[in-house]
Protein backbone atom coordinates (compact mmCIF):
# COMPACT_ATOMS: atom_id res chain seq x y z
CA UNK A 1 0.00 0.00 0.00
CA UNK A 2 1.56 3.24 -1.12
CA UNK A 3 -0.11 5.99 0.89
CA UNK A 4 2.24 8.58 -0.55
CA UNK A 5 0.39 8.39 -3.87
CA UNK A 6 -2.62 10.11 -2.29
CA UNK A 7 -2.84 13.88 -2.16
CA UNK A 8 -5.42 14.74 0.49
CA UNK A 9 -7.13 18.10 0.03
CA UNK A 10 -7.17 20.99 2.52
CA UNK A 11 -9.92 19.20 4.47
CA UNK A 12 -8.00 15.91 4.50
CA UNK A 13 -10.33 14.36 1.93
CA UNK A 14 -9.91 12.53 -1.34
CA UNK A 15 -12.75 12.26 -3.89
CA UNK A 16 -13.69 8.63 -4.38
CA UNK A 17 -15.56 7.12 -7.32
CA UNK A 18 -17.28 3.81 -6.63
CA UNK A 19 -17.81 1.53 -9.61
CA UNK A 20 -19.51 -1.87 -9.82
CA UNK A 21 -16.75 -4.35 -10.67
CA UNK A 22 -19.14 -6.50 -12.72
CA UNK A 23 -21.44 -4.09 -14.57
CA UNK A 24 -18.90 -1.21 -14.54
CA UNK A 25 -21.76 1.12 -13.62
CA UNK A 26 -20.59 4.18 -11.67
CA UNK A 27 -22.51 3.95 -8.41
CA UNK A 28 -21.56 6.97 -6.36
CA UNK A 29 -19.01 9.66 -5.61
CA UNK A 30 -18.07 10.03 -1.96
CA UNK A 31 -15.11 11.24 0.08
CA UNK A 32 -12.54 9.44 2.15
CA UNK A 33 -10.21 10.52 4.91
CA UNK A 34 -7.09 8.59 5.80
CA UNK A 35 -8.97 7.01 8.69
CA UNK A 36 -11.92 5.99 6.52
CA UNK A 37 -9.56 4.44 3.98
CA UNK A 38 -7.71 2.56 6.73
CA UNK A 39 -11.02 1.28 8.07
CA UNK A 40 -12.13 0.32 4.53
CA UNK A 41 -8.97 -1.73 4.10
CA UNK A 42 -9.45 -3.39 7.50
CA UNK A 43 -13.00 -4.56 6.84
CA UNK A 44 -12.84 -4.89 3.05
CA UNK A 45 -15.89 -2.68 2.61
CA UNK A 46 -16.31 1.00 1.78
CA UNK A 47 -16.17 3.42 4.69
CA UNK A 48 -16.48 7.07 3.72
CA UNK A 49 -16.34 10.41 5.48
CA UNK A 50 -19.74 12.03 5.62
CA UNK A 51 -19.16 15.71 4.96
CA UNK A 52 -22.67 16.64 6.05
CA UNK A 53 -22.59 14.68 9.33
CA UNK A 54 -18.83 15.06 9.82
CA UNK A 55 -18.38 11.45 10.81
CA UNK A 56 -17.21 8.09 9.49
CA UNK A 57 -19.89 6.39 7.44
CA UNK A 58 -19.72 2.66 6.84
CA UNK A 59 -21.77 2.35 3.67
CA UNK A 60 -24.66 -0.07 4.24
CA UNK A 61 -24.22 -0.24 8.00
CA UNK A 62 -27.95 0.36 8.55
CA UNK A 63 -29.38 -0.58 5.12
CA UNK A 64 -27.31 -3.72 4.67
CA UNK A 65 -26.26 -2.45 1.24
CA UNK A 66 -22.55 -2.75 1.84
CA UNK A 67 -19.93 -2.63 -0.90
CA UNK A 68 -17.21 -5.29 -0.91
CA UNK A 69 -13.95 -3.85 -2.17
CA UNK A 70 -12.32 -5.62 -5.12
CA UNK A 71 -9.70 -3.06 -6.13
CA UNK A 72 -8.56 0.45 -5.28
CA UNK A 73 -7.02 2.62 -7.98
CA UNK A 74 -5.55 6.12 -7.73
CA UNK A 75 -5.38 8.72 -10.47
CA UNK A 76 -2.31 10.28 -12.03
CA UNK A 77 -2.13 13.25 -9.68
CA UNK A 78 -3.31 11.37 -6.60
CA UNK A 79 -6.35 13.46 -5.81
CA UNK A 80 -9.00 10.89 -6.69
CA UNK A 81 -9.59 7.22 -5.94
CA UNK A 82 -11.53 4.67 -7.98
CA UNK A 83 -12.86 1.75 -5.97
CA UNK A 84 -14.22 -1.29 -7.75
CA UNK A 85 -16.80 -3.01 -5.58
CA UNK A 86 -19.25 -5.86 -5.45
CA UNK A 87 -22.38 -4.17 -4.08
CA UNK A 88 -24.77 -6.11 -1.83
CA UNK A 89 -27.66 -3.85 -2.80
CA UNK A 90 -28.54 -0.45 -4.24
CA UNK A 91 -25.90 2.24 -3.78
CA UNK A 92 -28.35 5.11 -3.45
CA UNK A 93 -30.36 6.03 -0.38
CA UNK A 94 -33.35 6.43 -2.75
CA UNK A 95 -33.20 2.72 -3.52
CA UNK A 96 -31.76 3.30 -7.00
CA UNK A 97 -28.91 1.03 -8.06
CA UNK A 98 -26.75 4.08 -8.71
CA UNK A 99 -26.81 7.60 -7.31
CA UNK A 100 -26.54 8.81 -10.93
CA UNK A 101 -30.09 7.81 -11.84
CA UNK A 102 -30.99 11.19 -13.39
CA UNK A 103 -29.80 12.87 -16.54
CA UNK A 104 -29.19 16.58 -16.27
CA UNK A 105 -31.90 17.18 -18.85
CA UNK A 106 -34.63 15.63 -16.69
CA UNK A 107 -36.82 18.12 -14.86
CA UNK A 108 -38.90 15.54 -13.00
CA UNK A 109 -37.53 12.94 -10.64
CA UNK B 1 -31.49 21.39 -18.77
CA UNK B 2 -32.24 21.61 -15.10
CA UNK B 3 -29.44 23.66 -13.56
CA UNK B 4 -31.17 23.64 -10.19
CA UNK B 5 -30.23 20.00 -9.74
CA UNK B 6 -26.59 20.98 -9.30
CA UNK B 7 -25.23 21.96 -5.91
CA UNK B 8 -22.01 23.87 -6.52
CA UNK B 9 -19.53 23.75 -3.65
CA UNK B 10 -18.09 26.74 -1.79
CA UNK B 11 -15.64 27.30 -4.65
CA UNK B 12 -18.39 27.10 -7.27
CA UNK B 13 -17.24 23.65 -8.40
CA UNK B 14 -18.89 20.29 -8.95
CA UNK B 15 -16.89 17.05 -9.03
CA UNK B 16 -17.19 15.41 -12.44
CA UNK B 17 -16.52 11.78 -13.31
CA UNK B 18 -15.74 11.10 -16.96
CA UNK B 19 -16.57 7.63 -18.22
CA UNK B 20 -16.04 6.11 -21.67
CA UNK B 21 -19.52 5.52 -23.09
CA UNK B 22 -18.39 2.39 -24.96
CA UNK B 23 -15.95 0.60 -22.64
CA UNK B 24 -17.45 2.09 -19.44
CA UNK B 25 -13.90 2.67 -18.20
CA UNK B 26 -13.65 5.56 -15.74
CA UNK B 27 -11.22 7.95 -17.40
CA UNK B 28 -10.77 10.87 -15.06
CA UNK B 29 -12.19 12.97 -12.24
CA UNK B 30 -12.17 16.70 -12.86
CA UNK B 31 -14.11 19.76 -11.74
CA UNK B 32 -16.59 21.98 -13.50
CA UNK B 33 -17.83 25.48 -12.86
CA UNK B 34 -21.11 26.76 -14.24
CA UNK B 35 -19.18 28.48 -17.02
CA UNK B 36 -17.22 25.36 -17.92
CA UNK B 37 -20.44 23.33 -18.04
CA UNK B 38 -22.10 25.94 -20.24
CA UNK B 39 -19.11 25.89 -22.57
CA UNK B 40 -19.13 22.05 -22.58
CA UNK B 41 -22.77 22.09 -23.66
CA UNK B 42 -22.07 24.68 -26.36
CA UNK B 43 -19.26 22.75 -28.01
CA UNK B 44 -20.33 19.21 -27.08
CA UNK B 45 -16.93 18.45 -25.56
CA UNK B 46 -15.64 18.46 -22.00
CA UNK B 47 -14.42 21.78 -20.64
CA UNK B 48 -13.27 21.69 -17.03
CA UNK B 49 -12.04 24.19 -14.49
CA UNK B 50 -8.36 23.72 -13.77
CA UNK B 51 -7.97 24.17 -10.03
CA UNK B 52 -4.19 24.38 -10.30
CA UNK B 53 -4.13 26.93 -13.11
CA UNK B 54 -7.42 28.60 -12.11
CA UNK B 55 -8.69 28.77 -15.65
CA UNK B 56 -11.04 27.06 -18.08
CA UNK B 57 -9.50 23.97 -19.58
CA UNK B 58 -10.88 22.53 -22.80
CA UNK B 59 -9.75 18.93 -22.54
CA UNK B 60 -7.65 18.02 -25.58
CA UNK B 61 -7.28 21.58 -26.83
CA UNK B 62 -3.54 21.13 -27.26
CA UNK B 63 -3.21 17.32 -27.36
CA UNK B 64 -6.17 16.73 -29.66
CA UNK B 65 -7.51 14.19 -27.19
CA UNK B 66 -10.93 15.76 -26.83
CA UNK B 67 -13.92 14.03 -25.29
CA UNK B 68 -17.24 14.17 -27.17
CA UNK B 69 -20.13 14.31 -24.71
CA UNK B 70 -22.80 11.65 -25.05
CA UNK B 71 -24.72 12.10 -21.80
CA UNK B 72 -24.55 14.08 -18.58
CA UNK B 73 -25.95 12.58 -15.39
CA UNK B 74 -26.23 14.10 -11.93
CA UNK B 75 -26.19 12.27 -8.62
CA UNK B 76 -28.96 12.12 -6.01
CA UNK B 77 -27.75 15.08 -3.98
CA UNK B 78 -26.52 17.10 -6.93
CA UNK B 79 -22.91 17.44 -5.92
CA UNK B 80 -21.38 15.21 -8.59
CA UNK B 81 -21.75 14.84 -12.35
CA UNK B 82 -21.13 11.75 -14.48
CA UNK B 83 -20.32 12.51 -18.09
CA UNK B 84 -20.34 9.71 -20.64
CA UNK B 85 -17.97 10.51 -23.47
CA UNK B 86 -16.51 9.23 -26.69
CA UNK B 87 -12.78 9.98 -26.25
CA UNK B 88 -10.66 10.89 -29.26
CA UNK B 89 -7.50 9.69 -27.51
CA UNK B 90 -6.00 8.94 -24.10
CA UNK B 91 -7.56 10.80 -21.18
CA UNK B 92 -4.36 11.09 -19.18
CA UNK B 93 -1.55 13.57 -19.73
CA UNK B 94 0.83 10.59 -19.28
CA UNK B 95 -0.58 9.00 -22.42
CA UNK B 96 -2.50 6.37 -20.48
CA UNK B 97 -6.05 5.67 -21.61
CA UNK B 98 -7.31 6.45 -18.12
CA UNK B 99 -5.91 8.60 -15.33
CA UNK B 100 -6.59 5.64 -13.00
CA UNK B 101 -3.78 3.50 -14.41
CA UNK B 102 -2.29 2.65 -11.01
CA UNK B 103 -3.59 0.48 -8.20
CA UNK B 104 -3.01 1.83 -4.72
CA UNK B 105 -0.90 -1.22 -3.96
CA UNK B 106 1.66 -0.45 -6.66
CA UNK B 107 4.84 1.18 -5.41
CA UNK B 108 6.42 1.65 -8.82
CA UNK B 109 4.90 3.62 -11.68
Amino acid sequence: MNWDLIRWDRDGLVATVVQDSQTLQVLTVAYMTRTSLERSLEIGETVFWSRSRQELWHKGETSGNTQRIREIRVDCDGDALLILVEPRGPACHTGAVTCFYRTLEETHE
